[in-house]
């Protein structure tokens, strides 16, 4: 058998300095993150959807997606496609499928005869929050979200909160189909917890009521199940939520989204330890 | 510590008659899954946003939403929050923030001051597809979607796709931070594997390879590193794709999608085992 990936890597990973904390300290190293960029994708003239995606691949990305939802169905009905790098189109015609050298491009252009019962979704500006997406430069200003608390937390809290969130997931115990969402004190008490078929809704649920319970976002902590992609990132600035911890990795920009906004970001926290991509200066003992 | 949790899980499950593969034979057990179901969210009139998510907590998921959006960041500038259930509305005023017993309404209608700056948000028709969201109804025919692939699959070529599937994500093994999806045949070859920081997007960029290069999607079955919500279903089942399987669970409203649209579905898919959620007809030695 070949081998199936037919695109390097080199395009995909971001290198950050980080602390890793182990066995009771923490000391920096070098840590490799997968990327995370926005793709516009646009059909016929007019932007379909910004998707949060690893660069590479992108004119299949656009071409899988107008298929799943449903666009677009044999090769034939897409009439062009560009791929745009550096500013300009790197024109390919449908047979020209391969993009595995693609660079820096953020932009898939289709020609295709859509299905009529699907125009709707040419005339729809649909964005992809669900997974992380939306135009960075149009729908977020970071400049204006500062997560300012200077609220410490002890490594063994931090530690102990994935046990205390998976302890609280009544339906993951019995489905294992749920993400878990966490909200957490400086003392080390878990607050709320929720769950959701989608990550991004367990925090929502958990901000909800962290809104409408009146509790103070600067003295708390998130913790997550799952990664720690920048519009989770965002929602845990968003709220004034200090740090936030997941089981699981980050992207490379959910780290430059916490490191711009102030938000703690602490990965891999499993065992006995954890990495730290941002702001290191809220953990201590 | 009090119970974080103060919802109770009674409307999160659903109960299924599923066939479980063990030790070279299936077997019908039940099982319970987590249910997925779209959640309106209207704020002030308009449609903001369709979300799948657990049911529950669904005001303060709505309000968590908002928050995160950046369109709310105050519970006083909320006006009213109104959850409909069984097609009334269930008005509640803010402080009344809880909703566990909440049953099966759908909608959450939100009147609030939200920010100049943010009114484009009230404007915009977010459809959340990427975590699995639409408005069901509206934008999806099942009816017109239909596996007819009779092809079999043997168990031990099921059995080893997700060792196969990890052995080609280059970008993990460095990161953890990807997802990855995987096409294979019924002799075991894995045909192409793709990453990304989404979970959609990885299966788009493997549908978009299936599509582009000419591969009969009756001939294959997708393995994935993540859970099997209802879009990823329908995704496969738009392609053409007789066999989804994954690492992890389905949602219940995933099983729904792939008993209609006529894919097989397998689940927790570990060791020397999987879970059959629908057309068993396809796996056989």
């Amino acid at each position: 058998m070949e081998d199936p990936k037919d695109n390097d890597t080199s395009n995909a990973l971001t290198e950050f300095k980080i602390e890793r904390f182990r066995d009771g300290q923490a000391f920096p190293v070098d840590d490799v993150v997968a990327r995370e960029e926005p793709l516009e994708i646009r059909l016929n003239g007019r932007t379909l959807v910004y998707l949060m995606r690893l660069p590479g691949d992108d004119v299949l990305l656009a071409v899988g997606f107008c298929n799943s939802e449903g666009l677009i169905s044999e090769r034939r009905e897409i009439d062009l496609i560009q791929h745009c790098v550096d500013g300009d189109f790197d024109s390919q015609a449908p047979d020209g499928a391969g993009d595995g050298g693609a660079g820096p491009g953020n932009l898939v252009e289709i020609k295709a005869q859509i299905k009529d019962e699907s125009e709707r979704f040419a005339t729809a500006r649909v964005i992809r929050t669900g997974c992380g997406g939306a135009d960075l430069e149009h729908e977020i200003d970071l400049d204006k979200v500062r997560v300012t608390s200077e609220k410490v937390f002890d490594p063994q809290v931090i530690l102990k909160a994935p046990d205390q969130l998976l302890a609280a997931q009544e339906v993951f115990k019995v489905s294992g189909g749920t993400h878990g969402a966490g909200l957490f004190d400086a003392e080390g008490n878990m607050l709320v917890v929720k769950e959701d078929v989608g990550r991004h809704n367990a925090v929502d649920k958990v901000l909800g009521h962290l809104l409408m319970y009146g509790i103070d976002p600067a003295e708390t902590g998130l913790v997550l199940s799952g990664r720690l992609s920048y519009e989770m990132v965002l929602k845990a600035a968003r709220a004034g939520v200090p740090l936030l911890c997941s089981v699981s990795a980050p992207t490379a920009l959910g780290v430059e989204v916490g490191r711009i906004t102030g938000v703690t970001l602490v990965g891999f926290l499993r065992g006995a330890g954890f990495n730290i991509y941002s702001h290191p200066r809220r953990i201590g003992g």
